[in-house]
């Protein structure tokens, strides 16, 4: 029985991560990458997590080892499975996490919808690529990219040429024409139990998640609770996985992106449902029976807080943002950067999404004065 | 503006504070008892907590100081308060929570409802009182009592000997016919804002809390609450406030208890307010606004889980107890004890307290199988 989760990374998902532990009375602790990690209270090893030594150890301090991140080589993931480590998920699910390529491949083997897509070698794989599909595409590392990282809009083929220097192949996409982005949050445990939150909204500015509305407004929750379904089973995920997805005109959802772990997509559940995504991690990959997921509220806002420079952390506003009523502020507690995820701001209303959209808003206004 | 806390006492109080401090984005340090306290993941210091010294280099690491407990003794925060320490409750609002005697006088001050009371120096004394009011009255160590430590039920003026020999002093108290019993929290910021939860029911067993429903049913919410802001304003009381009063057949509510700090019947706020009472806390002693106390749903349930014996934390249960829809599991990650407090459970309901309390029972039946 699981009795300590170890979390490699030391972000605000590991930081999230330690309030349900906490509360269910587990141990949890992080490996985490500095000394002033938004994690910090729960870092037990500062460490690199792409050094074997360094993650063996911190997996034989815990029962379960699971990750605030995908970045953790794959090498070493199997290398500790083979050595007896329970790692969830494994290494057989999150290589599709970690490589998008496989990711496209495997999801094409289950007939799920995709964009148009192609592994592209050449500079002239690309050109065909481009002339097919009208000029314009989307081209992706196949690993190491987030939040906006490793991903391009190209109309020439020449736009290829510096990454190709640093990888052999890479991935290219149609570049969807859609009329919204949708996030489908599902969790599956380790003995197979499966369960997901409705689909949201997402709003993405510069690449970066900015707000989410739960539930998507007229959405097709069934068909994207299928899809997430499929990738969970179909990829053996152990744990929260997050599938972002494109919206088209005729309702088409062809998936974007996956992460296997909590996901700023889901944030809102910490307050907008019954089981929070970070309780449902630790859940799921201590197999442990899954929290019901229903809304605590009808309608559920997050707004991103993004760093402004290098000096605000938002805290100096507090005596005006906390007396907005019904407003939830989570700060990680990070050094200040501009355009970091700093924060969010949660807010839940059984009226309307205007309503908790309204409670965020006047909040985060406070929080930029 | 204070961006670090300091709670002294390393029970589950602080480690329930340790959540919202986190969420917000502040610094929290705990000066514990132990190095395996409830609170360790936030634990700074373990030290004695009555050692000017100790006491004294813990505050000097925090903004302001608060507490877990009421036993820090009031001569040290004196020290303190007059080197220019930030102690939230302050010594002289705290001494009102540490020594019922001057509590009682206080409250009469203020002319506010109590029991009958006295304050006795002789067993000669005693025997009066108990005369006066049909034979049977409720002595009470006028400090040091929790928990139904220091306090108990006598029918002959004898039972008073030993603690003469400990006290100079005694509390007898009428042993009030009551109904049943309630507890008014609420809250009140350095700067003087006041606001409170609805008035909730506690249900004891063996002198200690068992069961709180929110809100009482049918009860005097206004006289309930005006009794709390007369006390808070009364007493100078920064930060939570606990009222447990008596409301007898007539509908008189008779104070009996205080606690200046988060307690036992507020836990349900975790989940069931929109603004927890640790939350608000942390709020009220750093001189934030206030939030809001609307229930997230019409009715909440806590039950206590009290140690079963030296081996069980309960953990082992949760396979079975997780399967209960609308849990809220809290296990303070204590070493296991017959009777002692370790944790507790909540579930909310809209539609009535029997659904809460029927989702709440189930999970404890599951812990205790």
């Amino acid at each position: 029985m699981v009795k300590t989760f170890g979390v490699v990374g030391g972000g605000q998902l590991a930081r999230m991560m330690i309030t349900p532990a906490q509360q269910l009375g587990f141990q949890i602790k992080v490996l985490a990458e500095t000394n002033d990690s938004s994690a910090s209270l729960g870092a037990t090893v500062v460490g690199d997590y792409t050094d074997l030594v360094t993650v063996r150890k911190f997996a034989e301090s815990v029962d379960v080892l699971t990750f605030d991140h995908e970045h953790v080589p794959v090498a070493i993931l199997e290398t500790l499975e083979a050595e007896g480590f329970n790692v969830q998920p494994s290494s057989k699910a999150l290589i599709y996490a970690q490589n998008k390529l496989l990711m496209r491949q495997r999801l094409a083997e289950l007939g799920l919808p995709m964009p148009r897509w192609q592994a592209v070698r050449t500079i002239d794989e690309v050109d065909a690529f481009l002339v097919e599909l009208g000029g314009v595409a989307i081209l992706k590392t196949p690993t190491g990219g987030y939040d906006g990282k490793g991903v391009m809009v190209i109309t020439e083929a020449s736009q290829a040429n510096d990454w190709f220097s640093n990888f052999e192949v890479l991935l290219i996409e149609e570049k969807v024409d859609f009329v919204r982005e949708i996030a489908q949050l599902s969790a599956r445990s380790v003995g197979g139990e499966w369960l997901s939150w409705p689909v949201v909204q997402t709003i993405q500015k510069d690449g970066v998640c900015s707000e989410v509305i739960s539930p998507a407004p007229n959405a097709n929750y069934d068909l994207a609770a299928s899809i997430g379904k499929s990738i969970a089973e179909g990829l053996l995920v152990t744990g929260v996985l997050a599938v972002e997805m494109f919206e088209t005109a005729d309702g088409k959802l062809l998936i974007n992106e996956l992460a296997m772990r909590p996901h700023n997509s889901g944030h809102f559940s910490i307050e907008g449902s019954l089981t929070s995504q970070f309780e449902q991690h630790l859940r799921a990959v201590a197999n442990l029976p899954l929290g019901a997921t229903h809304p605590t509220k009808a309608f559920a806002v997050m707004l991103n807080l993004l760093g402004i420079d290098s000096e605000n952390h938002f805290v100096e506003n507090y005596p005006e943002a906390l007396k907005v009523t019904g407003v939830h502020l989570h700060n990680y507690g990070k050094s200040a950067r501009k355009g970091r995820k700093m924060g969010h701001i949660t807010a839940l209303s059984d009226e309307s999404i205007e309503s908790a959209m309204a409670i965020a808003i006047s909040a985060k206004q406070a929080l930029h004065a």
